[in-house]
């Protein structure tokens, strides 16, 4: 089947052996798959992943359990052992022999079919189409937040950065009741929010002035020193990039304002399709391009250009 | 009076303007004072503080409002507007007019005379000799964890550094119920948790396997990179070390692993007078020389030196 994989030679359309169904894996055909940041961070050396990219997708289970198959799905993307400590303790996502689709060890969704132990897979509501549900991974992203922080409707909030995360954080948090400020570089993607309602402002034009909850969604290293300085006094930053680059940060006034950092990752899936079945929040139109699996060289090419959003590959 | 200036030149003893008292002003004659690594820190650039250093004493009120004077009282070091929203909210510690004794826009303690406002002052109970009071302001700092996070007799803690604060900090936790194992790099330092009923590892020898609760105490700006790996995923890293040095640090594993960073630094003096009271921390085991005040200069360099707790000066 063709695939797009990451090796030492760089990432390529390959011809890809066909993943194996069992009483535990189902077989997945993709209908569609979403490029994330964590995918060109991929590409960089972040993780030093070698093997098919992608995990966010949406297809239909087409071996594996009866009872899955048939059904349209999308995955949760941690592989626990589901014996560990940590595993029987709740927390698969952070199972420390966990394989994660198309970034650690497992073999992701940028290809025709993709094997999903069944314990991961959701069925998709009828009424949210594919475009839509293909967004469930970072959808559950951004609503980890609300697992992690309490956030109500005196709530101060900034997000920083205005990218695909950053844009779907800023709508749960609004969602939520939160007052949300969501800054970032470029009008376009800020006028997606402001059609819904929320209020934006250009990094240059932002007055930095500190609030309760911060986020930093900026996809950058140096975000999260920007991040510190727009947290007030007790505030709590919530952290969501992962960057491949290390860079110094001055890490006394986390001390000094008794800041509380937050690490984001992964988030549970049925919050984020019950938003999408509600309609509570619009990924659709954070959706840029779309290209056919074979030419996903060059949708890795236009996903990394500057002022592009979603870029879906589809087999 | 004669105190130890810090300005453009270094620091020094002088012959220095005598502090004024008013209705809201205490004059404190200073017993002890202790040497922080923080008043180190302010010697290497950090803050760019300049004037007399300074902030962990036990004195006599000799003037001020009647009701103070002749009180043994040691006193708490942000001096708060008291008028802001963030004081009228409780938090004075945090105000963003405020000054610090010693650090930031007011005189320190390193002197015979020291001026603090009385509504920061706290009468020190006679039982409580001077050489533990002067130990109030450092252990407020220990107790502030247990205002931040909570602890009980199921966290696995792990306190990095044996210096005076992570001796301080470590004692904190176990008298609040917690399993606590102690790192450092001085067989002698750990020796004084051991003997209290402590465990304890050479930095050397320690496994690293991660645990609930990680205090950074090392002073180091490389502990903060050791503290990561040594918390549990979900688990909670509480930063103390402020260092005016900037190193480059890998936060991915604070997103990876959904890490939460606390920083920390001020306490309430209360729960720390009341543990002096009751001898549920060892602090005169910390103390390493006195030095006469005339002799500052060399009190720091001493208290800058490897293996050296605590350093007194006396008036």
């Amino acid at each position: 089947m063709q695939a797009v994989l990451l090796d030492e030679h760089g990432p390529r359309v390959v011809d890809h052996r066909e993943p194996t169904a069992s009483h535990e894996i189902a077989v997945v055909r993709v209908h569609l798959a979403g490029i994330c940041n964590t995918d060109l961070e991929l590409l960089k050396g972040y993780m030093g992943f070698r093997g098919v990219l992608g995990h966010e997708f949406v297809g239909t289970v087409i071996e594996g359990p009866e009872n899955w198959r048939g059904e349209r799905v999308v995955g949760e993307i941690n592989f626990g052992c589901g014996r560990c400590s940590v595993c029987t303790q709740g927390m698969r996502r952070h199972c420390p022999n966990r394989r994660v689709l198309g970034i650690l060890d497992a073999d992701g969704a940028f290809a025709e079919r993709v094997a999903v132990p069944v314990v991961n897979l959701h069925r998709v509501a009828d009424d949210v189409p594919d475009e839509a549900a293909v967004f469930s991974e970072p959808l559950a992203a951004a609503f980890e937040i609300l697992d992690q922080v309490h956030v109500d409707v005196t709530t101060e909030c900034v997000v920083l950065g205005d990218g695909k995360l950053g844009l779907l954080v800023a709508q749960v948090l609004f969602q939520a009741g939160a007052k949300v400020l969501a800054v970032g570089k470029h009008p376009s993607k800020l006028a997606l929010l402001e059609r819904l309602g929320l209020r934006t402002v250009a990094s240059s034009d932002w007055d930095r002035s500190a609030v309760d909850l911060v986020v930093e969604a900026t996809g950058t290293a140096a975000g999260f020193q920007a991040a510190i300085a727009a947290t007030r006094p007790r505030g709590t930053l919530v952290l969501k990039s992962t960057v491949a680059e290390h860079v110094a940060h001055d890490l006394t006034p986390l001390v000094i304002h008794e800041i509380t950092v937050v690490g984001s990752r992964c988030g549970r899936f049925a919050p984020a399709l019950d938003a999408l079945k509600h309609r509570q929040v619009d990924v659709q139109s954070l959706i840029s391009h779309r290209f056919n699996l074979r030419d996903g060289l060059r949708a890795l090419e236009v996903a990394a250009s500057p002022g592009v959003l979603k870029v879906l590959l589809e087999p």
